[in-house]
């Protein structure tokens, strides 16, 4: 069943690799079918290069595997947690890049310093609490702060991003860390640096949303 | 219509992913010919690996478009100012990389540390005033700055390059996000470091200019 | 003799290469089969890319070369004196990785600040004395310090890990990188920051023993 | 005339791209023939990946061409220059990288802070004075500083390495960005950090020296 999604979801997730966002096994791409409201997510611990689209595990939203040979992610039950409560989320991607990351560390949230953070995360990223992993405790704190921003840095742990589709979880995964990356940069010289006034945050964003890319935008991961 | 330049653009614009100047689908090169005045740019929103020849959007110097399937670049008006305002410029690049970014964030001007930031871009690198994503406001911004530099910072934002051809756009291009990842680490530990002297930065950039490469170049970009 | 092993190990090297843990022909990968207890070792300075099946070199415990028609890496002895002292390691992993050999230069070890830190290394990485090349010398420090983590940095030097297996080695040989980045970024901003506490350590590496990848796992080497 | 030993030179450059050594066309490999005291060197402001053993340039130590349709480097004078006043040196690289290039803009020696540099840069990797590009005193710079270690910073320009082949200037390159990495990272956090104590590291280059990598070597070019 749903092999088509199964064939996306694996996509999506070796495309963390080739986007140099994870490292190893760690990291995860979730999709939620609106149909059937099943959700196609990553085996625990199996290497991205090795994944094969029969080995994405499908569950329903109360976790029950519906079918997969393999144990799913154990970020799972954040991940439903997510899709139970937001009805307009359907990808959640989940990372550990090093830029972000070391944000997340800290405990700060990144202010958007540019124009390309502005249209996508509007006035920051935020930084959650600590949640344990294996339960619903990752998916509260995303739930939490995800009303301010696509993406949330999870405390001493890593990224979450979501979308209304995988391409749109994926892109905010790779701008957060260019985002992170600059914004670690220019800290280091000037650590009480001014973000981007709140009035062109908020013209970049309408802009980027009502302007930016094509009118038919077909679901294209790289 | 211009197809052996739709093809030249479509492979320059490639070439920014390659060069690991640019991330999921920011950034964009132009070209405008010589003959015609009409100037091919990337569409807006399109992943650099999934572009083909044809994707390329022609516009004239009034951004009217000529051919093409899809909506060009939301940055094409800034392009064109930048065109209408200097005969002597061909192509233009405009790239977020990483570390030049984060002296745009900083609203500071590279000055020229090494005698290859000396050959290409003289005494510094001018970092711009805030312009808005749009309309022409980038472009004037770039006239502004462009006779001290074929590179300026565009302050909160990114990058623009611009040559005779897109092989010297390009050229811009990398060497400036090279000389600000050696800027940004040998600033890092002394913030007052002294640039290259003026009369040496001007022997570099005339030795460059009469010295350097083959006689007859073709373009060839990588 | 050993063939299967020698493709194992041959391939484990090459993959220090792809994992960007090692540059020209530092690093080295051992792996001590468990029905004869014969050590199968990287042979000294030949390029990772180069590397054949049969460049493997066989030694026994006591270092004589059983097999092969190469010297093998300098640290032998050491790897030699690590596996005569724990009957339960079967792997180990050298490499000079940026990150992390700027803690060992420094003679810090590295605080466990992220989850996934917590699960692979417990409280921290140790960080050695300083121990010469050639001898026992690195095998002693690697001993003194390997029952707080799989991963030891040795001072001035860089970074050994061990596992049970080839996989468990090398995850570890990624995740300390990865850590040693995070840490870097971090505690440049902050150098008083607090990892994370006794108790989260503890529940980390509990939870990712017991309910972390699949229960029936392959080797399975990138 | 020298075929094989064009190919030889046109791969060595070739392998400054791929070990991310150099950007664009900046940077060269050149060897001296023992036999005819002829050198190979690369074509002025090519780019590697066209480059093909027709490309290279032959010139006597005067700096005559004696085969080759391009003009050769702009760094060319200097490497006679090094070649003429050292009968043991055959290969000698160039290149910008970034870390080791940050050290060269502050004007300060790289100490050796692990057993990888004091094996093969023994003290520290010397920065000279500025030298002006076009003609010998680049090679002059080499000379004064050559005797200390395989690797000169060129101040507020980039790295010269040198060896009794390619393959040992190639390593020399390699191993120095790898230091110049390290000890930035390191130096950032303790910038009065000692470096290790000159008997260690009288010892590490003896050992490298007599001990390290396979007795009958082959000119192994990765």
């Amino acid at each position: 069943m749903l092999e088509d999604l199964k064939q996306l979801v694996c996509r999506a997730n070796k495309s963390l690799k080739e986007l140099n966002l994870v490292k190893w096994t760690s990291g995860n791409v979730s999709f939620r079918d609106s149909k059937t409201n099943l959700v196609i997510i990553k085996p625990s611990g199996v290497h991205f290069n090795q994944l094969k689209p029969d080995d994405m595990v499908v569950v329903d939203l109360d976790g029950n595997v519906i079918e997969g040979h393999l144990k799913p992610s154990v970020d799972t039950a954040s991940h439903l947690y997510v899709y139970r409560n937001r009805n307009d989320i359907h990808s959640i991607v989940h990372t550990h890049s090093p830029f972000a990351t070391s944000f997340a560390i800290r405990g700060l949230d990144i202010p958007s310093y540019t124009t390309t953070a502005a249209n996508i995360f509007k006035d920051y990223v935020p930084c959650s609490d600590f949640a344990a992993i294996g339960e619903e405790e990752i998916g509260k704190q995303i739930i939490d702060y995800i009303d301010l921003s696509p993406a949330v840095l999870l405390r001493n742990h890593g990224v979450f991003t979501v979308g209304k589709d995988v391409e749109d979880a994926l892109k905010a995964a790779v701008i957060l860390e260019e985002t992170a990356e600059y914004a670690h940069y220019a800290t280091l010289h000037d650590p009480d640096l001014l973000p981007l006034r709140k009035e062109i945050i908020e013209q970049c964003n309408y802009f980027y949303k009502t302007s930016y890319g094509q009118t038919e935008k077909k679901d294209q991961i790289i």
